[in-house]
């Protein structure tokens, strides 16, 4: 059964990526393996199954790779939420700052419907800045989130403090 | 059933964006919808069932969103392809030619095992650049492009020729 996969075993550890000191989690080995891909999918829609999540949305790009099959597990459809200039209808944009300088993220104005409960999705929690800045954006398109989903949480960093009311869940903790 | 679906109804058509005189073809509906979004992948799924692909393969960012849930479908892993410096370990690069200047790709050296069959998924075929620069890498990396997958493809901007010697599927044409 995918809910009894030990997702940990096909995460790699890499030092000093992107900077020295950093351990790097590394999810490709997990993509790669059909039973830790198809498992983390499964794990993840177990939480939120009978939930009410009437959508998906994730920041790109690795956050796709996970939100895109859970939609369709779950039977939602999937937003993209996007860096400025790629999509191509009316945005709502959300600026947010990062370690050095800032960032922003865009949705569709019509990614959602008034109070429609949005499941926000993401390979890895860190500081939680992009995770936060989606769930401001969800709200200003005018939806509800429905919770916050990480494969992956780095617990040291303390995101959930940003993410503080909303409903978070990781499959795999590291400190 | 999922192959019946017209994923035609989906698309939405937006006039000169990114910039003037293209009609941009915005997959953010079929994306959007659960039908939409189960058919499409299902609808890639029939053209590969039984042809032995053992791998999906993607370059980011709009290529996860149909190539995850399809690796998941046809019971295989997900190899993503990348832009330089996202990818933590060792990895194999590919420059390629833009309308204006260049651009590069990249894949960790142990994605694929030698002969692997890989298949590539985009959502979009325009003037074929990137699905070639994905075809190059996957064989530099020691895979076999089983196939390369589309949800759209822009006939008009005659991509196929770049890509020719691989199987090439789309599952909608437009001029």
């Amino acid at each position: 059964m995918s809910s009894a996969v030990d997702l940990a075993q096909f995460i790699r550890s890499i030092p000093d990526f992107p900077k020295p000191g950093i351990l790097f989690r590394d999810i490709t080995p997990l993509l790669a393996s059909p039973v830790g891909l198809k498992a983390s999918v499964a794990q993840l829609a177990e939480h939120y199954r009978g939930k009410n999540v009437q959508c998906v949305a994730a920041a790109e790009a690795r956050g796709f790779i996970f939100a895109a099959p859970l939609a369709i597990e779950l039977g939602v459809g999937f937003v993209p939420v996007r860096k400025p200039g790629k999509l191509p209808f009316d945005t709502h944009a959300f600026h947010y700052e990062l370690e050095y300088g800032t960032d922003s993220l865009e949705v569709h104005v019509d990614s959602f419907s008034p109070g429609q409960r949005v499941l926000l999705v993401d390979d890895l929690l860190a500081t939680g800045g992009t995770m936060e800045a989606c769930c401001k954006l969800v709200e200003r398109a005018g939806g509800v989130v429905a919770g916050c989903a990480f494969v992956i949480e780095l617990t040291g960093l303390n995101g959930r403090s940003k993410l503080a009311g909303y409903d978070v869940v990781s499959l795999l903790k590291y400190e």
